[in-house]
């Protein structure tokens, strides 16, 4: 079965981003309001709002995509609710987000983030610590103050579950870290990447049916779409930073080479019966950084390997059950082909 | 007014902590087996359940003194709660306690907690980081997920607050120690108290309430006796640590001195208008660790500018209005024995 596209979208996928930015962008802000006076400092740098002495900063750059509001609202349209009932939703899904970015780059030691120095590295670990706890908080608060017909228990329910996923996934990456390259099995890189990439890419969708008053086999198909949509998306990102254009991607290409990142096309490589994984196994084995022509080696032995083919292959079939459960779902047609229009956007990036 | 306590109690004090811990114990245990397993290793190394390579530790020792838990199955059954429906809350209190307290240890770079070293020291600080992440969003779930009586929307909001509070609280605490001894008032000290410790002691108290069925002006009197003698309990730890016994405390006298914390007896000392207080200014604005010989000075100078008198008498003024805040509630008559008998304990330790 091919899921097409309902009807031709009222509006193309970028412009659902930028709509939902305008959306959330603002409501995110008034909620961070709600925040006792102190930590809100920290929290406002983290988005760009303000500078280390407070002074506003006249524009705010570098907010991030706005992909998983545009997935709130979207299911929440795709149910039938209203354009103003997956706001708060929307809000949720995006603080949990950035509380995750807050601790991820301390875990991660990651200096800069949307073109900014990363809070702890200029405010120290302690206030991107507090901030990122006090951004988990206020998106439970959001969550469970959200009006009906969002049913907040289970949205508090979701929600909690999601982000135990997420962290499961993070904490694994760090154990993957640390067992170096050919430690880590092809599933368990799955595993990890379905908590950190899908976890709240499904909860963005089942949050917003839930806000816009689906049914329990709506807000399920709507979490499933989510969930294989993250799965594609986290592939196509694996894909270009080995060979996407740094040009379009914003970063050097190889850079998961020279970290000897087990992302999932290297992966699945890895794990392949074969001369040239065999020799991927070698190389990865090697301590020390790759040079730049060990990089350039790798990305084809990764593609000699199968790697690259297995990740595109994979991505075509999570988009396509991700367009499955999205039918599955029965969404309000404008909806539902704009949800469409988005998934392809994030699936079918050059790579 | 002077509240007496309603009857002799059925318990004393000590056997009322016990019994919580013996209760809260398993409870949290069974709710940290709802964990996706890989993140669960750090967590239970947290709780001294198992070493580094997952091994069973025979004896769990050093599992806190379950302060929190005796207050929150105290204020349920003060509103005549069952003795099994405060469980769920007083498992939720005593999670945050723990993350707040993984966090907590990362910003001070704590090395050792209850005779064990800190999980961060242990595990590097991305575990401790998840970890903490983890418990909060258990104790969220298990909160959400109560049975009746418990009205888990108000609970949750009674979290989500009291949480945000005491991240406040810890993060003015990373402010004040970057100012410097002399640059923190005794009103930011006092609120940082009021966050760090009071928020959810107050927290423990309101859910406790909650999950018995109590009405709003109780839960309201309840939390409010939680939050005095959390601000009592603060107070008589500061008092302890300058002038307590080595012996009895398990930690060097004189430690906040040597550190120069703002503790509260230091910060009212600091402040007063007086010789010693102009004394203690100057040795405060010195760099570099106090030796033993002006620690000795130090502590003699607080007490000469008024700042161990001032914080014996907020103590008793706090413990004498929490003991009023409960009479307030208008306890069940054991219940309110056993709270006023904790209260006693808390707060009068030798000083």
């Amino acid at each position: 079965m091919t899921a097409e596209p309902f009807t031709r979208p009222a509006r193309d996928a970028r412009q659902v981003l930028a709509d939902a930015a305008a959306v959330t962008g603002p409501a995110v802000r008034e909620a961070v309001t709600r925040l006792p006076h102190r930590i809100r400092h920290p929290v406002g740098m983290h988005f760009g709002w303000w500078d280390t002495d407070g002074t506003e900063l006249s524009a705010v750059t570098g907010t991030g995509k706005s992909v998983r509001p545009a997935l709130t609202l979207g299911a929440c349209a795709a149910v039938g609710g209203s354009r103003s009932a997956g706001v708060a939703a929307a809000v949720a899904v995006e603080l949990v987000h950035n509380a995750s970015l807050l601790h991820d780059d301390i875990i991660d030691g990651d200096l800069t983030r949307r073109g900014r120095p990363t809070l702890w590295a200029r405010m120290g670990v302690p206030a991107a610590v507090l901030a990122g706890d006090a951004l988990f908080f206020l998106a439970v608060h959001v969550l469970a103050t959200a009006q009906p017909p969002m049913d907040t228990s289970a949205g508090v329910a979701v929600l909690t579950a999601s982000v135990q996923e997420l962290i499961e996934g993070e904490y694994t990456d760090t154990l993957l870290e640390g067992e170096g390259g050919t430690g880590a099995s092809l599933k368990e890189v799955q595993a990890m990447a379905a908590g950190k990439t899908g976890a709240l890419m499904a909860a963005a969708c089942a949050l917003g049916a839930l806000a816009g008053g689906g049914d329990e086999p709506r807000v399920a198909h709507l979490r499933a779409f989510g969930a294989h949509l993250g799965a594609a998306f986290q592939l196509v990102d694996d894909l270009l930073s080995i060979w996407g254009d740094p040009q379009r991607t914003g970063k050097p290409a190889g850079s998961d080479l020279a970290a000897r990142k087990r992302s999932l096309p290297i992966a699945a490589a890895l794990g392949a019966d074969d001369p040239a994984a065999q020799q991927l196994r070698a190389l990865y084995a090697c301590p020390g950084p790759l040079s730049s022509a060990e990089q350039e080696l790798t990305a084809r032995l990764v593609e000699q390997a199968g790697g690259r083919a297995w990740a595109r292959h994979e991505c075509e079939r999570h988009t396509r059950q991700a367009l499955e459960r999205l039918h599955g779902a029965r969404p309000e047609p404008g909806a539902g082909a704009e949800l469409t229009a988005l998934a392809r956007l994030l699936t079918t990036r050059d790579h």
